[in-house]
C-alpha cells in the first residue's frame, strides 16, 4: 500500500531537467499520468506541479524484480525514479513539452502510493460534470487548468502585496469574530460559549476597523483578507470571498484612484503582460446609467443608449408617450449592423428585455436600401423616425432597439440588452481588458420597503462638497466621492472617501433613519473614536475571486478558488455545512427550531 | 468639526524631512503630539505614523487670523501645515529625535479635525490599566511601542512571504467555513441558514485541505492565516489566533526541518538582527523531559534535571521510597548559587511545586563549609547524600530540589521549578534567543476520561517506521515523525510528517478507538482521497503571535494583535460578542436556550 519514502530525496522537479542535465544521475518523484508498455520496455509519463517528463523503465536495464514491480504500475500512482538523464533519440523527441528532447532511463523504483482509477481522466478543459468535479475536488485540483489559475492566483497576490508595501501600506489584521452589523447584507453568525445568547459576527469587509486604523495613525493600510456574506449564490458570488482591501490616510479620490491605477497596471503587466494605459477613463455615475445603461459598463464594444425623449416628446406613439409624459424616458441603442437578424432573434430578445421590467420592445431595422422594418413605424412622424435614425446614427443594416419607461427600467433594459447582442455576435474577447472608473455615486438610495434612504455604498461614504448642502433638502440628490473600478463589465473594486467629521456623521445618520441613540447604539465605538482627531481618510477593495475570473477567462469564480462552495452554499466534498452533536449546542445555550410543516 | 482636505495634498511624512529639505516649501499632515505657546509663537509637535516633527506657527510670519486659529489647537488635533524647512537655532537642535536638526516654519494651516482630551495620554509604555486601553484600542495603538509592534508584525509577514515564494511555495486559500471536526479542540460553530440545523466550523487549521492540497500535486503549499479555537484564554491564547502554515511534498522531518531553519534564520537576521546558528539543536521528546521537564524547554539556562532514582533506589525515605516502588521517579535540579535564597523564598517554591502536583518539595542547601541545610538529610545515609550531590554536581551555596512522583507529575514540578527559579533570578534576557526543536513525540496519549489513545499531534501524523510494528502490540510507545520548534521555552511552531498509506491510516484510526465506519463518518472524504495517489508529505504549523510576542518581548500576545480580545473572548472596544435580532435568530432555525437558575 506504499512503500517507504526513507532514504530518498528528489533531486529535480520533472521540467527542472533538460539537455544540460545528460548522462546525470537523478531522482525525480511524481503521479504517473501516463503508461504505455511496449513489451520489455514501459514508458511513463511522470507528473508533478512543473509539468510532465518521460521515464523508461527497460528489463534489460532495470533487472527483472524492479521491472515486475513496474508493471503493476497504473495511473496517478506515485512513483520515486531514480535514474539517468538521456537524450531521446531524434524521432521520439516531443516539441509539445518541455522536457520532450530527454527521458529518465530507471534504474530503481519505488512505488510509494498505489491508486483507484480516478472518476474521471485528470486532462486539461475536461467535460466533467461540476458537481462530480467538485466532490472530487482534491482530484479536480490536479488538472493543469485548475493549477495554472491557483498559481496565477498567487502571482497577483505576491504582485499586490510587492507594490503596497512599496507605497508604504502595512498588512495589519483585523479580527474575524466581530460583531454584527446593522446595515449591508446578512452576516454569518457565530454562537458564544462563554456569553450565552450573544454572537460574533463575521466580517463583510473590515470597513470599520480600517478606518480605525486610519484615525491610530497607521496612515496606509491593507489587507488580503477574507470576507464573510450570507446571501443566495450567484455565479460570481461565494459565502466566503477574499477582499484586497485598502485604506489610506490624507487623501482625497485623485490620490486613491492613482495609486490603484499604477496597482492594477502592474498586475496585468507583470502577470498576464497585458499593457494598461493610464490614466484609465472615468465616467461618472450619471455617465455611465447614460450611456450604457449600467453602473458597471462593459466599454469593450459600443451599442451605447442614445436619449430619445426630447427628439421623442411630441410623439403620439402610445407606449413613448405615456413613458415620457410619466417623467420616464425613451432611449434606444443602434445595434449595428445586426439588421440582418432573423426576426425570431428580434423577439427573442424583446422577450430578454421582458425578464428585465419591459413590458415590451420596439425595434425599427434600415433595410439596405434605406427603408425601414419596424411594428412601429407606423406610429410615428416621418420627421420622428429620421431624427430617431439620426440620433442613434443609424445606416442600412443597423437594428434600433427601443425601451420607454421609467428610468430605472430603461437603463436595466437596454444596458442588458447592449450584453445580450454582443455575446450573441460573440465579440466579447476575454483577452482584451477594458477598465473603467465609475465616480459620483449617489449617496443615498430610496428603500421603498424600509420608507428610508440607504446607503449606496456605506453610512462612513463622503458627500461631494459640492452637494454637502443638499444633505438636508434633497438628499436623493446628493452625489458621494465614491468610485468602482470596472472591468469588462464587472466591478471589481469600489471605494470611497470617508466622512471624517462627527458631525457630517451624523447628519448621515439622520439621513439614514437613525436616531442619536439608534447611531450609537449601533456604531457608538466609532462615533466616540471620531472625537479623538480624525485624519482625512478613503480607500478601496478589490474582490480578488472576480480579478481572477477574468485574468484566467474563467467561466465562474468556483476556477479560482481552492475549495468553493455551491449555489446552496456548501462544499460537496466534505459536506459542510454538518451536524453538529447535541453537547456542542447545549455549551453555546442553543436549541435548533425548525419550522414544521404539516 | 474640520476643514476641507480639498486642494491639499501632503508633500513629506514627517521624518522624511532633514537638512536636505532647507528652504523647501512642504506640506504635512498629521496629529499635534504637544502644543507649546511662547506668546507670539506656537510650537507644535507634529506626528505622524513615521515619527514627529516641530512646526512653528509665528504670528509675525502667518498673520492674525491663521494664528488666532492655531490658538485653537490642542494635543491630537489633526492638521494640515504649510510652511518652509528651516534649520533650528543651535540651541534648540533636539538630538532625540530624526528630524531634530530642522523645524517648519508654517504659514498656512488647517484644522482637518478636532480633538477631546483622551482618556489617557498617547505615549510609549504607558502604565494605563489594560481594560481601558483596549476599551480605546483606536487611541492605545496610537502609541510607538504598539506601533513598532505591528510594523514589525507587517516585516515578518513579508520575510516569510519572501523566503517560501522562492523556495518554490504557493500560497493558496483554504475555506473558512467547514465542517466541524470531531478530534482536537472545541469548534467555533456557524449555523447555516440554508440548511437549517446544520453548521460549518471555523478552522481549528487547514490541516486536512492542506494535506488534500498535496494530495492534489500542489507539491508546496503556505498560508498565513487564521485559526480559531473555542477555549478558555491564557496570555498566549485568543480565540483567533495566525498561524504560519505550509506543506510539503515528497519529504521526510530531516527536509521540513532544514527548511525551516533556513527561514528563522532570515526572520530572525533581518527582523532582529540576531544570528541564529543552524543547524538547531535538536533533543528527542524523551530527552527534553528528561533535562527540562518539559517538552518546550526554555534553554537559555542550566539547572537541568537529574534522574536520582538508581541512587536512591534503596533509600529508605519514604518520599523517595514509595515514588520509586510505585514505578516513578526521584528527580532534582540544582539551583545552581542560590542556596543562600532566604527559607521563605525556599517555601515558596515548595507551594509553587506543590499547585503542579507535588506533595511537597524536598530540597538541600550545600553551605559554604560543605555541610548542609535541610531536613531530609536525616532520613538519607551519608552515602546517598554524596551520591546526590555528586550527580548533581552541588557545589556550596547550591540548591539542590527534589521531586519524587509518577513521572508526570516529577517532570511537570521540576520543568516548572526551574522557570520559576530562573525568573526570580531575572536570568531570562528577552534579548537572548534560544532556539530547540524536539522531535520523536509519542503518537498516541492516554486519554484516562475517555478510556483510549487520543493523537499527540492529530490523527494524521506519522509513525516512526522502526516503531510501526508497535502499533498493534504496545501503541503508547510508538513514536511519531513530529516535531516542534520552541523558542526561550515557548512552542512557536510544530508539525509532522504524515501517514500517505491508506493502511497505516486506517490502523491510526483504529489505535484512536474508531471503528471503520465512524472512521469513514468523520474523515470520509480524507479516506477516500487517499485511494488515489498520496505522495509523501509532512509540514509545519508556527503560532505568529507568539513569535511576534517574542520578537518584540512583550509580556502578552494582545500586545502584537491590531484588535485582540480579552480573557472572555469579548472585544472591549466593539462588545462583540453581542445580542442580534430574533429575526436572525428564526432565519437560522435557532432558539436560545438558557439554563435557568432558581
Amino acid at each position: 500500500m506504499g512503500e517507504s519514502m526513507q532514504g530518498l530525496k528528489r533531486s529535480h522537479r520533472c521540467t527542472e531537467l533538460s539537455m544540460e542535465n545528460i548522462d546525470q544521475k537523478v531522482l525525480v518523484m511524481g503521479w504517473v499520468q501516463k503508461r504505455r508498455d511496449l513489451g520489455g520496455v514501459i514508458f511513463l509519463d511522470l507528473r508533478d506541479r512543473s509539468g510532465v517528463l518521460q521515464v523508461v523503465i527497460d528489463t534489460s536495464t532495470i533487472g527483472a524484480d524492479l521491472f515486475k514491480k513496474a508493471e503493476k504500475i497504473r495511473s496517478e500512482f506515485v512513483v520515486a525514479i531514480e535514474g539517468v538523464v538521456e537524450k531521446r533519440s531524434d524521432e521520439t523527441i516531443n516539441k509539445n513539452i518541455a522536457t520532450g528532447e530527454i527521458e529518465i532511463r530507471a534504474n530503481d523504483l519505488r512505488l510509494l502510493s498505489e491508486a483507484e482509477t480516478p472518476p474521471f481522466q485528470i486532462e486539461e478543459n475536461s467535460n466533467v460534470k461540476e458537481e462530480l468535479r467538485l466532490k472530487y475536488r482534491y482530484l479536480d485540483l490536479r488538472r493543469p487548468d485548475l493549477q495554472r489559475n491557483l498559481i496565477m492566483r498567487n502571482a497577483v497576490s505576491i504582485l499586490t502585496r510587492e507594490f503596497l508595501n512599496q507605497e508604504g501600506f502595512l498588512e495589519i489584521e483585523t479580527p474575524m469574530l466581530t460583531k454584527s452589523t446593522p446595515e449591508g447584507a446578512r452576516d454569518y453568525l457565530v454562537p458564544s460559549r462563554v456569553h450565552p445568547g450573544n454572537f460574533y459576527a463575521l466580517p463583510q469587509s473590515p470597513q470599520i476597523f480600517k478606518q480605525l486604523l486610519m484615525l491610530s495613525g497607521y496612515d496606509r493600510y491593507y489587507q488580503i483578507v477574507k470576507c464573510f456574506r450570507d446571501e443566495d449564490l450567484r455565479a460570481d458570488r461565494q459565502p466566503e470571498f477574499t477582499q484586497i482591501d485598502m485604506e489610506l490616510s490624507f487623501v482625497d479620490v485623485d490620490d486613491v484612484i492613482e495609486i490603484n491605477e499604477k496597482l492594477l497596471q502592474k498586475m496585468f503587466k507583470e502577470v498576464l503582460n497585458v499593457d494598461i494605459t493610464l490614466p484609465i477613463e472615468r465616467l461618472t455615475y450619471e455617465d455611465a446609467m447614460n450611456r450604457f445603461g449600467s453602473d458597471k459598463p462593459d466599454t469593450r464594444f459600443g451599442f451605447e443608449l442614445v436619449d430619445l425623449t426630447e427628439v421623442l416628446k411630441d410623439c403620439e406613439f402610445k407606449v413613448f408617450k405615456s413613458a415620457i409624459e410619466s417623467g420616464g424616458s425613451v432611449r434606444a441603442i443602434n445595434a449595428k449592423g445586426c439588421g440582418d437578424f432573423p426576426r425570431r432573434t428580434i423577439d427573442a430578445l424583446g422577450e430578454y428585455a421582458m425578464t428585465f421590467g419591459a413590458k415590451g420592445m420596439a425595434w425599427i431595422v434600415i433595410n439596405e436600401d434605406g427603408s425601414y422594418k419596424s411594428v412601429i413605424t407606423k406610429f410615428l412622424k416621418d420627421e420622428e423616425i429620421q431624427n430617431i435614425v439620426k440620433s442613434v446614427d443609424g445606416q442600412p443594416g443597423d437594428l434600433i432597439l427601443f425601451a420607454a419607461d421609467k428610468n430605472d427600467i430603461v437603463y436595466d433594459v437596454l444596458g442588458n440588452l447592449r450584453l445580450e447582442i454582443a455575446r450573441r455576435l460573440e465579440i466579447l474577447n476575454k483577452d482584451e481588458f477594458k477598465f473603467v472608473w465609475v465616480t459620483e455615486f449617489p449617496l443615498l438610495e430610496w428603500a421603498p420597503e424600509q420608507k428610508r434612504y440607504v446607503a449606496k455604498h456605506h453610512p462612513f461614504t463622503m458627500p461631494m462638497e459640492e452637494d454637502l448642502h443638499l444633505l438636508e433638502t434633497d438628499p436623493g440628490k446628493v452625489r458621494a466621492k465614491a468610485y468602482d473600478i470596472v472591468l469588462n463589465g464587472t466591478e471589481i473594486g469600489g471605494g470611497s472617501i470617508r466622512i471624517y467629521q462627527k458631525d457630517v456623521q451624523e447628519k448621515m445618520f439622520e439621513c439614514l433613519g437613525f436616531t442619536k441613540e439608534e447611531a450609537y447604539e449601533r456604531f457608538g465605538f466609532l462615533l466616540n473614536a471620531f472625537k479623538y482627531g480624525v485624519p482625512p481618510h478613503g480607500g478601496l477593495a478589490y474582490g480578488l475571486d472576480r480579478i481572477l475570473m477574468l485574468m484566467t477567462g474563467s467561466d465562474s469564480i468556483r476556477d479560482v478558488i481552492a475549495f468553493p462552495k455551491i449555489k446552496d452554499a456548501s462544499c460537496p466534498m466534505t459536506e459542510a455545512p454538518g451536524t453538529v452533536e447535541g453537547k456542542q449546542l447545549e455549551e453555546l445555550s442553543l436549541k435548533i427550531d425548525m419550522i414544521e410543516i404539516d
